[in-house]
């Protein structure tokens, strides 16, 4: 009997996957060349469909990378001389932060503790500040930060750049590119694809700063923004890419406009409230994030009694998977994914597994 | 009717690809954690089938990048404080080459035109030289060098780090990593599957060296080789990495070893000769590297005396797919890979398919 996933990444992989894999067999786009009209062919319409779907303007490039940590470094490279600002709230906003002072970077950073959300008003930029990284989605702790705080934080300074990590909620938060300097996701989260793709999503401002930076300091030499901006424009990337994630990401991306978006962020939210609903009235649960507005709507982290890993256990018999807690929650919290591949119907009876319990 | 590919890569699929990427999917392994001991397994696996194929000792590391051009990056970041060395002979020694200086190191080099290779005894190596960077095979111009050549040029400067770029050639060099410090490959060349995953091996002097640099340079921020190392003592990658690619390679790697590395080599030889003998006798064609022993066993290179896009139609009117000639080639030569995925029946009909014009 086939599992379903409910882990927050890998996660479960879209229905329609199988069947794009198939055409991309058959087709024999495994053996084509990254320089010829075939694959400029299906680089375009990939970034085609990611346009529609989180409506993003011509004045950002759409580039295809390794994994979104990469991208992390190539943001930090391209947008930052000497002093970047970071939101960390756990694991993965802390990395990110961790990323600047690898590169020699001062990475200054307001930090909370894991299941505390930020909001625009309490966050003093300090001066000298490049970037501003925050973590749309903490994939460790299940938080949250609202898209309009978010838009806020970029109005209170129009001059600084802002990215947005938007791993494991992307198309989720309706972002307005007309603020948002650039963001990112991989498609093993919410597009249901095997892990080995990152979306860098970059305005020409951060291009133009890169190109003001690269007189100074480096700004890498594999996948720098100048490069891969250059061979986007030709529906190309710099280095041999995974073409095959390539593809079935723009397959997936054409799935979910055809359902459009706007009903597959209303159904993620109606999916989350199931899952919050029963955590909250359910003995032995209760959310870890104690503000509502700052709960992830894409990875839901529970607080449990019992050790979760009985309870995923108990889920997994019954042909279920659920993530375990991160890092030091491991064993007293459970992360359950609310991805677009898993309908209502399973969620409602991952909430009756767990009911049981 | 399907195609036949002799292009250098993306490539011809191995034969067995399609069977082990439906085991990959009926086992749903997209969908499982990379800190899952699942995974681990998986990704041990591939490691020990590749330390079989490639004679790799316990003192080298083989960790799971993005793509070989991000290796030749963390080489660079790893192993060069100041100053590199590099063997230039063709577009991608020279990428490797100015990857250096975007890092802002000294890149030395000592460059020849395409077609043209390396002995040891020809090369003086500068003074303050960290690192030698060579090219076993160069996918541009279809040079080979010797590989007793690369292992002469590291007894002759035992104290440098050596790094070879076997890209478009591995299994098919007997590198003796007694002597070879870090060398790299991707997938989507000799090994028949689709791109989205390099392969590095690495020392424990690499790794030393790695950890000196970083208390004064960066040493770059996602995947450098202490926190890549780290994780594959425990079978595991820093970042969510392409599991679909770790485990399609582990079970090509295993194919390659039932077959035995020796009897592959063979058959490369094999089939390259008949290639070339074909180039050498025929009319309209002629061998681009002029020193037998500097051909490339695993791209064959060739002068047109006719438009090399015509050959190209004509083949592909057959049902085969070979590569035009590189940059200012393109015209005028043609590339055909020698990768194990075609038989020895299949460049023989490539050839008679060739001999017709």
């Amino acid at each position: 009997m086939p599992l379903t996933f409910f882990t927050p990444g890998p996660a479960q992989l879209y229905p329609t996957f199988e069947k794009h894999l198939q055409n991309f067999v058959s087709g024999q786009l495994g053996s084509i060349s990254h320089r010829s009209q075939q694959y400029r062919d299906i680089h375009r319409f990939t970034v085609e469909q990611l346009r529609i779907l989180l409506n993003v303007p011509e004045t950002h490039a759409i580039l295809f990378l390794g994994s979104a940590s990469e991208i992390w470094e190539r943001i930090l490279f391209s947008c930052v001389e000497l002093e970047s600002f970071h939101l960390v709230n756990g694991s993965f906003s802390k990395k990110f932060h961790d990323y600047s002072s690898a590169l020699n970077k001062y990475a200054h950073q307001l930090e909370k503790p894991m299941g505390e959300g930020f909001n625009a008003s309490e966050i003093t930029v300090p001066e000298y500040t490049e970037l501003i990284c925050v973590t749309h989605n903490e994939t460790s702790s299940g938080v949250q930060m609202n898209v309009a705080e978010i838009h806020k934080l970029k109005q209170k300074h129009p001059n600084k750049l802002i990215a947005v990590d938007m791993v494991s909620s992307a198309p989720y938060p309706d972002l307005d590119f007309k603020l948002i300097d650039t963001a990112f996701f991989s498609v093993q989260k919410a597009f249901g694809l095997p892990a080995g793709l990152g979306v860098w999503i970059v305005n020409e401002k951060c291009l133009k700063k890169a190109e003001s930076i690269r007189h100074q300091y480096s700004i890498g030499a594999h996948n720098d923004l100048p490069t891969l901006w250059k061979n986007s424009l030709n529906n190309e990337t710099p280095a041999t890419p995974n073409v095959m994630g390539i593809y079935l990401l723009g397959k997936i991306a054409e799935d979910f406009n055809n359902i459009g978006v706007k009903n597959i962020r209303k159904e993620t939210e109606l999916k989350a409230q199931l899952i919050y609903k029963f955590i909250e009235k359910s003995s032995g649960f209760s959310p870890f994030v104690k503000e509502k507005p700052q709960r992830s709507q894409t990875v839901i982290v529970a607080n449990t009694e019992t050790p979760s890993a009985d309870i995923i256990k108990v889920v997994k018999d019954k042909g279920m998977v659920i993530g375990s807690g991160y890092g030091q929650f491991k064993s007293s919290q459970l992360r359950i994914a609310n991805f677009p591949a898993t309908s209502t119907e399973q969620v409602q009876e991952l909430i009756n597994a767990l009911e049981v319990i």
